[in-house]
């Protein structure tokens, strides 16, 4: 079809005219239109130009060709229904994003710098599809870092990246099925609960004792599947001991379940070294592995992955191995080399320095405002728990310093009966505060 | 803790004798450990390592202390049932991706250039976290791009941008309910129905006549939410015309039910110029826009989105506003520089202008060994249907070419009965052809 401007124009202004005659009744349904000659000499306009406005109508439907016969309005459907009241359009306009804190720690030149390389080592091959479980370079660094620093053994194949944890979550139920019985700790992060019950899964919350999740409460529940944090429980602290891990596992192998470890802030411990995963110490194929990198490198980076048992990473293949890796191939190349190349270890160290030292002059404080044994399950993780009257100065003092308090019960589930003792008990999160801010009151 | 080399070693050595002791019953539940002098007596080591070993055995649980009486081994649940038999561990190490053929269209030097400066221009904010929607640039980019080559007009903020249209299918019966019926194509592209079903959602396959999907068929069946591609129908190539599409959005209004618009090669229309879109014409907010750029810019790239309207748009903030956006903020940056600054459009004609060429190729030679009436639906698209015996020697050829012919009965659901005039009748798709060879066997 011939596409020079004043053609296209008239022939866009014909087809233009003869649809709005046709969809506001002017021309009624079974019509017979002029012939192509006829439009043209009753235009003034040349024959194909006719032809190009017809054939737009034809592929669109507006008009139908009878052989021999010419061409005829067809608008059987084309009233549209009248159309609900909608209500008004209210939009706030987001804010610009600001570097989070914490940031400024992030070795960004080095990781622009290894963005660099990754464009001229792989170049082209940079638009090619990775395979479904992700890169393998990104795979092989992660199976390297897991076997160094959390004594985990797992073949680069069995973990499988995914795009941020909620990806994540939404894949297990897809895995494992969404009319098995999700169980989430209590009080805890509320984010997988919303997800697997999004998934259309029953998700119960289990209460906890002072080693963690209670056993008993899956059997009795009828829990298949268990998430949990097994290194450092969110909001209270807790490591579980053990004894408690093997008794999930044992619960797991007698009902068929699982247990999905999160393992999300382990990087931050601050007595001891890091505990033994329970995925490396299961020997049944009953433990998923979940860690990400959005806490460690930055929350914009969407990187997550899971370590799946040899059984249920078959059927992964299985069942979701026709869908595609959602991680870019450019990102998952720059976070492998970030890795193996020693830069993630590095800055996981200056991270921990950093919040070591952060820890402990918001420690302080908390120790003078409400006395040592106001704090607790300060060991792991970038937050303790604090019993805080209301009407303490401290309260203003930490929003200055950009430290979060959070009451313990509102970490509680929806319509889940909060316990006495966690009345005027905070969350004490200093992931984001400024160091300098409490260097000054400490001093002051 | 002290961590100098020596010392490290010596507790970490007596913390695993310890431990394994524990494990394998040689130190037995509710035993005495020495005291800590005992045992650095005993060994000929520091109080302080011992010390050491002791914290970490009781972080993990193995022991516990009681006031005043020293530690004592917690070995209730330590024994780990007996794995069950698991299949022996079979891999395929993946191939190395190759780069996909269409790819050496692909301004790649433009985008490496993009991408060199974002990280310029965006510096440190990188790491902050895009809104949940997507980065406002892109959503601002595609909604200029829609307006200028779709007809669309969308606000920016009501544009929801995923990492591929696997996440969005996901996300869009996360936002809908997994309880409604959902209805595809078919034959038609498997990979909607697949998702809708791991979702735990009812998917029938809905048949099609010569204008499309069969709206009585909606109502006959009580389907809640359609997936169509009106643009151009994969396999057949069906353009929808008004009439089918006004039908549809009437059956969605009378049943409060949605219309998925999978507008995937839109841009590759062959006479004429693009339709337009069924979400334009919609006045009634019951019409889900979808489109994507794998297949415009590479599959590599995790980049699509849909566009909702005001209502959904409401619910997606209130039900799924708390889920991150998974596509990194950086590749978002790139592709709305992509866009803005007319690049796209340019690789799209770009790609338009050599697709055509290999289209006339393909056809050409379909025709001189099947015969013109035995091909059919080219108008659109990277592919056509092509009438051809077994022993054609077209096969061959069409396989060197790199144009890949597949059974047009294999894109029917499963279980669904193929009418006896798809036997015979192939999906030609030259999308990943060879032109130079094409070349050579035109003039041969």
């Amino acid at each position: 079809m011939s596409r020079n401007a004043d053609n296209k124009c008239l022939y866009e202004r014909l087809y233009e005219e003869i649809k709005q005659d046709i969809l506001h009744g002017r021309l009624a349904d079974g019509a017979r239109l002029p012939s192509k000659r006829a439009q043209a000499e009753r235009l003034g306009i040349s024959v194909v130009t006719v032809e190009n406005a017809y054939a737009q109508l034809l592929a669109e439907g507006y008009i139908a060709a009878r052989e021999r016969s010419g061409y005829y309005v067809c608008a059987g459907e084309l009233t549209q229904p009248e159309p609900e009241e909608l209500p008004e359009e209210e939009y706030e306009a987001p804010a610009e994003p600001s570097p989070p804190t914490g940031s400024s720690m992030f070795p960004f030149s080095v990781w622009t710098r290894l963005m660099r390389t990754v464009i001229l080592e792989k170049g082209n091959s940079l638009l090619s599809p990775v395979p479904p479980g992700g890169a393998p370079d990104l795979q092989q660094a992660i199976s390297a870092h897991l076997k160094a620093f959390r004594g985990v053994n797992v073949p680069p194949h069995r973990i499988i990246v995914g795009a941020g944890t909620e990806y994540l979550n939404n894949l297990l139920v897809q895995l494992l099925g969404n009319n098995l019985t999700y169980a989430v700790e209590d009080p805890g992060y509320h984010k997988p609960a919303r997800i697997y019950r999004l998934n259309g899964a029953l998700c119960l919350p289990i209460g906890l004792d002072g080693q963690g999740i209670i056993a008993d409460e899956l059997y009795y529940k009828n829990v298949d599947v268990v998430h949990i944090s097994p290194a450092h429980h969110f909001p209270t602290g807790i490591v579980m001991p053990i004894s408690r891990r093997m008794e999930l596992i044992k619960w797991a192998v007698r009902r068929n379940g699982y247990i999905i470890e999160d393992d999300y802030d382990s990087e931050f411990r601050w007595a001891g070294k890091p505990l033994p995963t329970m995925f490396g110490l299961d020997k049944t194929g009953r433990v998923i592995y979940m860690n990400t990198f959005s806490m460690t490198i930055a929350p914009s980076v969407r990187i997550s992955y899971i370590c799946l048992p040899t059984e249920l990473y078959e059927r992964w293949r299985e069942r979701l191995g026709f869908c595609s890796c959602p991680v870019p191939a450019f990102e998952q190349y720059t976070l492998a080399k970030f890795i193996s190349g020693g830069h993630f270890e590095r800055h996981i160290s200056r991270m921990r320095k950093n919040y070591r030292r952060v820890r402990e002059l918001a420690l302080q404080l908390a120790e003078k405002y409400c006395g040592r044994e106001s704090v607790s399950e300060e060991s792991a993780g970038l937050h303790f728990l604090l019993d805080i009257s209301d009407g303490s100065p401290l309260h203003e003092i930490f929003r200055e310093c950009g430290v979060k308090l959070s009451p313990l019960a509102e970490h509680y589930d929806e319509g889940s009966i909060v316990p006495a003792d966690a009345n005027g008990r905070f969350v004490v999160n200093y992931s984001s505060a400024d160091i300098n801010v409490l260097l000054k009151y400490k001093n002051a």
